[in-house]
């Protein structure tokens, strides 16, 4: 049945062919609402705006100089970009003119700071102009730019407007004449990965091919020797042993990417490389890419990950640790950070629909990156813990805000990771009620999904087509998802022979008026963690459908670490919580420990233990009512499987 | 029975009253073997001695300023002091001219050093003359101080020689003229505690009652408005707000002593604090601050205490945090808090004997004290976390390296720990194979332990005496120890009826030849933690007598968290350890999750079981093998008590 060939490229639906509605239509509107107006708001008062206003002298270094050798004023150009992104998305659900003319105010700054080579940066024309590529490895200029060319390509698909677009082709052409193997060029990279993806992003919006070849330039030279980052690190008459992270795996560049074997270092910088490295296995069929890629996918999913999908569970570096090492407390797990694996997974989904990918990014999707935005849009998690013993909150802003407008442009592009297109097939990675609009084979299409999906698993896929067509459907049917079933124009079809890679592939001639219900059951699942796992040993994690369950203290008051689940999920009550925007709650019998202890601290004899029911909510969702206390590993009851 | 009255002052005997053996002879023997000399080592290769040396130029600032505003290079004075008190004990069990000679050269340095009005200190006479007095709350004068005299007074009760005692008299003459409330003094004490108690041991020693008066000064003054840090830092041009660790609380200086009801900031001040406000309220029979020493034991010891007997669980201000908050993995609990914690303890004795002082006592000295110093006496944990992943080790030295000489000065002097005497009275609050030598009402007394405690619970006391004479022995019952028995000359005793306040008070005329039987059963036995302790919930940690015992990799694999203890302590072997130096060690029969689980990390079914035996051993002794994982906190396997 396998009649693909891996040489296809499945490319995600543009952003506009895509109206979301649902869950992550609820989630698109407060950032219409909310989000992205906020964003901008703040960036202003961070003083982003006045940075890159040169009819206003410059505010200087506002944000102080640090151990590490830079301030986190020097990524405010990537604020500004992704905001822009976020706001372009946005204006494609919701025209709001007020919202554009203020882009177009920031777009007006940005191309009249541009210098006349092509650079663009705030902080090296405007703070420390004689240091310009002077070090590569912890300044951030190409990352910054990297994030104004996504703004840029968003911006301009979403408005037309071309502005901000050819400014960002001027930097990159620039780019092309500063970075390569000639003579007198560098053959360096960013120690932030971005730029990457961003130039395969504005090659495929611009079709020019020279974008993507220093894209892949940047990854060839990555991590070779003799290393670019010492050498820069001489040249600059800085010691390239004081590097505060100490070692290269901190931005991956300790070996050549083809011979990378171990997710390393800061978490974002790694999702970033391994999506730009995706995006150009795709574009060239590049099979020693993606043989790497799947051996480093291998290593972050089955030895360090969150179950919410949140990834690197260290502050000191951002970033990895040691296998096996997940805290649930003092999780970090940067909401970028996940954001960063939706990323990576949907780009590894661009040679073939494979659910080994796609589970996982629905997983990070609706866990560990949808958690970082508040349900009204207006606050943020950075950290997403899996634990709080009640003082962890959403903030309205961070010294360091590359989180909230990652989270917001994703969410709000979240049409296009949903469906998939190449010549002859058409792919639904996620689920959810929405309408995608497509041409395939000279014919206009449109696929509609009726469901109330992750909260409901029954889906009804109608489908309109200006003339017969064609083509293979792909519709992904998780691992988890035991017992799904599937009916085409009402006539239940057997699953087992058209499962390809964990999707359903259904070729035929396709037209007008075709219907598919696809009903995947969400009886909740207990889940344990690998018994290397320390922290979660003795402990269950609650999942329903894709969305991982915790309990809050607002709802089963203080003491969360007293509830013991024992298994007993047939019992299981669903609740629809307004309050939560009609999410699914999980009423589950539970023991908990006693409350009544008394004044010891420690005794020779266990707490007695009372019998009753704990409420569970979505992870995703948490701190969005009263603030206190949330645990996802919660305490299993029984030695089971003995 | 109780007729005790509370003024009565019992005071720990001098430490040369004192032969010990057993397991705390074993320490003291690698004390002299190795630790002592040790300590001045390390002190000469850290500048320590050169920065007193006069003859020679000041080596400036060694250890660069740091974001608080100091340096620990500001505390050399301490460390040197802790190191001569040890040395001096060292002396006492073993003589060594050599070692003993080297403390004279120091000894030498200081009074050369000292400036012509008494004051002396490192930093402020070398490094930094103009500043001497400027920053009580940061620069650490009078803590510096305050171990300079524990050192002279110990090595003047060692050696005869009163050479660094007057010096430091004249320190403490000269502290009197410049602390006061009269006209031009300060009304000020320091930001580390420590010159309190120091002052008491002066006082002591000298017999000069206008020490203790000092003290008291200093611990009347603490807290009281206006504020004298807030006050000093105007005086001296900085901002009182810019203030590192933000609140008085890190140094108990938020509220007037008597008025301060919960345990609070740095773990090792408020130890030291509190053993000072311990001291004066014996020495003046001051109920009102034993009555707030009362209110913050319990409070310490039933909401914010480790069950090793450890305390301060941050490392951000290494001390206290929130009420039940104690993590294992990231526990700070310092060894020199634990020492403190003893000295705490120890001191609450001093105006009756009661076991909840000597109890945790004993716990914080066996477990999280003891843990702080190699069975070899020659590498030291300045950490003592609960849990380890396999990388926290014993070290050779330490940037700040206070506790080495904590742990070895209390183990090398812990006779007098051991042993208390009032006019009428002996109490043994510890037990250990020793000969205690003491007056009381004009007869000399040998008392004598024979027992292989804590390894065995049978301790047989012998008398000598050189006339009959009546008082009362009372012999400490630990609370954990049901089922204990006593016989004196042979014929038991019964126990209730002589119990006062934990202690069994055998009031009689006592002769040579007259001999006591104590038997302390010591099963092993299971602790849990207050529900409220959420690292603690659903686990259970294995105790036998004073001793907190862990597992460690090398003697169970990696994985501990795989271990679940299912209570059946019935079944429990014990072994000799040669390795640990004849230390006990309990096979437990233990259920274990699989080892074989696969690649997943997640999946829906439990890990399956396996049975076997598991080694414990005690916490104090880990690390002295093979590196590798520990854990004290193991899963408890059943929900009990139903």
């Amino acid at each position: 049945m396998n009649k693909m060939k891996r040489d296809r490229q499945f490319r995600p639906l543009p952003v506009p062919s895509v109206d979301v509605h649902g869950l992550f239509g609820d989630r698109q509107d407060a950032i219409c609402d909310s989000t992205a107006e906020t964003l901008l708001d703040r960036c202003v008062e961070a003083g982003m705006v006045r940075a890159i206003d040169t009819s206003k002298p410059s505010p200087g270094v506002v944000i102080p100089i640090q151990p590490w050798g830079g301030t986190t004023q020097m990524f405010w150009d990537s604020d500004l970009g992704k905001s822009i992104e976020t706001v372009a998305y946005s204006l494609y659900r919701r025209p709001n003119p007020k919202l554009e003319a203020r882009v177009d105010e920031i777009i007006d700054m940005y191309a009249k700071m541009q210098d006349e080579d092509g650079y663009l940066n705030a902080w090296f024309q405007r703070v420390q102009p004689g240091r310009r590529w002077t070090n590569l490895r912890d300044h951030h200029e190409l990352y910054c730019a990297g994030h104004l060319i996504e703004g840029a390509v968003a911006y301009f698909q979403a408005t037309g407007k071309r502005k901000l677009l050819d400014v960002m082709c001027r930097f990159a052409d620039y780019m092309i004449k500063v970075f390569g193997s000639g003579e007198g060029q560098l053959r360096g990279y960013c120690g932030h990965e971005e730029i990457e993806l961003a130039l395969v992003k504005l090659a495929r919006v611009t079709g020019q091919k020279k974008y993507l070849d220093l894209s892949k330039f940047f990854i060839d030279e990555r991590g070779t020797e003799p290393h670019f980052f010492t050498e820069e690190a001489i040249r600059d008459g800085r010691d390239p042993a004081s590097f505060i992270q100490k070692t290269y795996e901190y931005s991956q560049s300790h070996l050549p990417v083809r011979e990378q074997k171990k997710v390393v270092g800061h978490a974002v910088r790694a999702m970033y490389l391994y999506s730009g490295m995706a995006d150009v296995a795709t574009e060239y069929n590049d099979d020693s890419l993606t043989t790497a890629l799947e051996t480093l996918w291998d290593d972050l999913t089955t030895k360090q990950m969150y179950v919410t999908g949140g990834i690197g569970p260290a502050a000191s570096n951002e970033g990895f640790t040691d296998y096996y090492d997940l805290p649930n407390e003092s999780a970090y797990a940067e909401t970028c950070a996940s954001v960063g694996l939706v990323f990576w997974a949907s780009r590894m989904l661009g040679r073939s629909p494979n659910r080994r990918y796609a589970d996982i990014m629905e997983q990070a999707l609706y866990n560990g990156a949808m958690s970082g935005l508040s349900l009204d849009g207006k606050t943020f998690f950075y950290e997403n813990p899996l634990e709080s013993a009640g003082k962890h909150h959403r903030w309205v802003w961070h010294h360091c805000p590359c989180c909230p407008p990652n989270i917001a442009r994703l969410l709000a592009s979240i049409g296009s990771y949903m469906y998939a297109v190449a010549d002859d097939e058409i792919v639904v990675h996620l689920y959810g009620e929405s309408t995608a609009r497509f041409d395939l084979d000279g014919a206009k299409i449109e696929l509609s999904q009726r469901t109330r999906y992750p909260w409901d698993g029954a889906i009804r896929f109608e489908l309109k087509a200006d003339k017969p067509v064609r083509f293979a459907l792909s519709l992904r049917i998780p691992e988890w998802a035991d017992g799904s079933t599937l009916k085409v124009n009402g006539r239940a079809l057997d699953l087992a022979p058209v499962m390809v890679d964990g999707y359903a592939r259904i070729e035929r001639e396709w037209r007008t008026g075709d219907h598919i219900d696809l009903d995947i059951p969400l009886a909740p699942r207990t889940l344990f963690a690998n018994p290397l796992v320390r922290q979660d040993a003795g402990r269950t994690a609650l999942m329903r459908g894709p969305l991982v369950y915790c309990v809050e203290s607002t709802d089963n008051g203080e003491g969360l670490n007293r509830i013991v689940l024992e298994g007993k999920l047939s019992e299981a009550k669903t609740t629809e919580i307004a309050e939560l925007r009609g999410a699914v709650a999980l009423d589950v019998p539970v023991a908990r420990d006693e409350a009544d202890w008394g004044s010891a601290l420690y005794r020779t004899s266990p707490p007695r233990i009372q019998r009753g029911t704990a409420r569970f909510v979505p992870y995703a969702f948490w701190d969005n009512r009263a603030p206190g206390e949330m645990l996802v590993w919660v305490r299993a009851g029984e030695l089971s499987g003995e």
